[in-house]
């Protein structure tokens, strides 16, 4: 690291501690059995997609980019079917600057929403979008800068406002899980485009056939897209959606004032949203959400999004829909960042999700 | 994509069958039981690394980078336990380009070597090495740049001189293996730092205890240099690795000329080099590399690596070492690409390295 040159710049040893690598499999709290995942079959492909294609001739000798393609903008999924598994899988979908990790391993080192649900017998799609992890190959160009930004995150995250975390946060106080949860964030590589991104979750959809969508964060707003694109979405389970609430045209509402900035909502022909009524829509919010506007942008923007949920909500259930918001310390679940499948009390969160696909007969 | 105005390019509809996600499990041929996988655990973690701290103090409504901090250049890891797991795990390198898909489902949409070894009994860890899949936070600056180049990589992964197939070649000719091929292709975010990435990889067996590593071309060369910072390294499989032969000083071997440029050994001090003459290593070349230079360089470049991989064999058993190197046509396993692992007929080239890890008591 010295040869950064960077005298200013202090680098800390990382101490990587065996103590995490042991977790725990006594699951019959988690699920069901025997503390055993037994899959029937697991693999992993990318889907959607672009190809560009060079003209002229492709030439072995000098490999120059003449008559040469170039495929991305795909999605990458890695799936794991449980023996008898249940009849739709689920198909989880990571936030801004994350990637597959969100459900995997939680950050202090227990198991997140993939094992959890593969051990409820769930199959189980963890999507990388299109430029992002290993869907990495944009077709457009990226310029990626180290800049520091985490404790921006640990701010926006609601794990606290640094350097203190919120009182009473599920979030573990060990360094390394920290460590771990500055490292499961990595570059988007080109820029967003919701149609890319949508497009190739919608063709997830059609390769697998019908499943139930769990969003987080940015991949909110795509995931009501790709329901708009994809009737074989049958259900959506939304964390912490953010921006790109879509409403009828006629009834956006006015945009949220929020000491993050604006929070707008966006309009599309009612024809299109009515497709948003025919499914069963939950969305969950964790805690330290003011109930009025402050001037920590990181936290305030939570409230604005959750009201606009709200109204979205009201909208959707209007015309015919089936949404609901749960705001979890409301119902006596405390102490909740904006990672609530991965905070320390991820199984009574996965209870939630559990008993929403009971209620709605989708387990 | 038209927003990128580039008129002459052509962008091709990319059409995903369905056919490909229904893997066979029926798998007795391929390791144990009753077509199903059964796990202890599994999880992921990242592992190595470093942190660029940012001088000033942290203003949560500004969020500038004063004070703000920066984890990049770990790699990440996923992991799987089998149920009654051998001791020595495996852990898995992918090589230039490419990402742990490497190891997952082949391109035609079998099992890869995760699968098969998982059911072999095997404890498999999957690395994305520093900077590159999902261990994308790199401390470095990267421009990435959408650059046709899969026909070159088509030649020098020895599959066939594009557009024709090597005749015999063990690799799908449906089209969508290829698009699937093509699309395990990610960029390097931020340039190769081989101490960064053999010692994020020397840290992960500090974490997980002693292990078998099984490299593929260019995790070849930083291969050894892991074995050489740890000796946790048990044995070392390594497919067809390309640059980065360590010899003694005094015994590097003149460059080895090729169409492809000259390939050169790289000298290190004998105590250092001993450390490898106390572990099994097993080297493998698949077929279609030529015995006299050729001016196709993406072919002739393998010819260079086959030969240099015989000079350091002999010199690490020279001086008590345990090389072996496979030719694999010379034992009769004909038309493997530089994918040995997935290639058509991946099943044999296990077996033989089940062979291998049977004879030197490592299973």
């Amino acid at each position: 690291m010295k040869k950064l040159g960077l005298t200013r710049i202090k680098i800390l040893a990382v101490i990587i501690g065996s103590s995490l690598i042991g977790i725990s499999c006594s699951s019959s709290k988690n699920g069901t059995g025997n503390g055993l995942i037994t899959l029937r079959e697991q693999g992993s492909f990318a889907v959607g997609g672009s190809v560009i294609t060079n003209p002229g001739t492709f030439d072995p000798k000098t490999r120059t980019p003449d008559g040469q393609t170039y495929h991305g903008d795909h999605a990458y999924v890695f799936y794991q079917i449980p023996d008898k598994a249940r009849k739709l899988p689920l198909v989880f979908w990571h936030g801004i600057g994350q990637f597959s990790k969100t459900w995997e391993t939680t950050p202090d080192g227990r198991e997140g929403f993939q094992n959890i649900f593969l051990r409820r017998g769930f199959g189980v799609y963890l999507i990388d979008q299109p430029r992002r992890g290993n869907a990495g190959r944009s077709t457009v160009a990226a310029k990626i800068d180290p800049i520091p930004d985490e404790q921006g995150w640990f701010g926006t995250f609601r794990v606290g406002i640094w350097p203190d975390y919120f009182p009473g946060v599920q979030f573990s106080k060990d360094p390394e899980a920290l460590n771990q949860y500055f490292r499961q964030i990595t570059p988007n590589i080109g820029g967003f485009d919701t149609e890319v991104i949508s497009g190739a979750t919608s063709k997830l959809f059609d390769r697998i056939g019908e499943g139930i969508l769990v969003t987080h964060s940015h991949s909110g707003g795509f995931g009501w897209q790709t329901a708009l694109k994809n009737s074989k979405v049958k259900a959506i389970v939304s964390y912490e959606p953010g921006s790109g609430f879509v409403f009828p045209t006629w009834e956006v509402p006015a945009p949220i004032a929020s000491s993050s900035g604006p929070l707008e909502g966006v309009g599309i022909p009612l024809e299109e949203f009515m497709k948003l009524t025919k499914i069963p829509i939950i969305i969950y919010y964790g805690d330290f959400i003011p109930a009025q506007q402050i001037d920590n942008p990181g936290q305030d923007g939570w409230r604005a999004r959750l009201e606009m949920a709200r109204l979205w909500r009201d909208v959707v259930n209007k015309h015919g829909g089936d949404v609901t918001v749960v705001h979890l310390p409301e119902i006596g679940i405390k102490g909740n960042t904006h990672f609530p499948f991965s905070d320390l009390n991820n199984i009574e969160v996965a209870d939630q999700m559990s008993k929403f696909l009971k209620e709605k007969n989708l387990d």
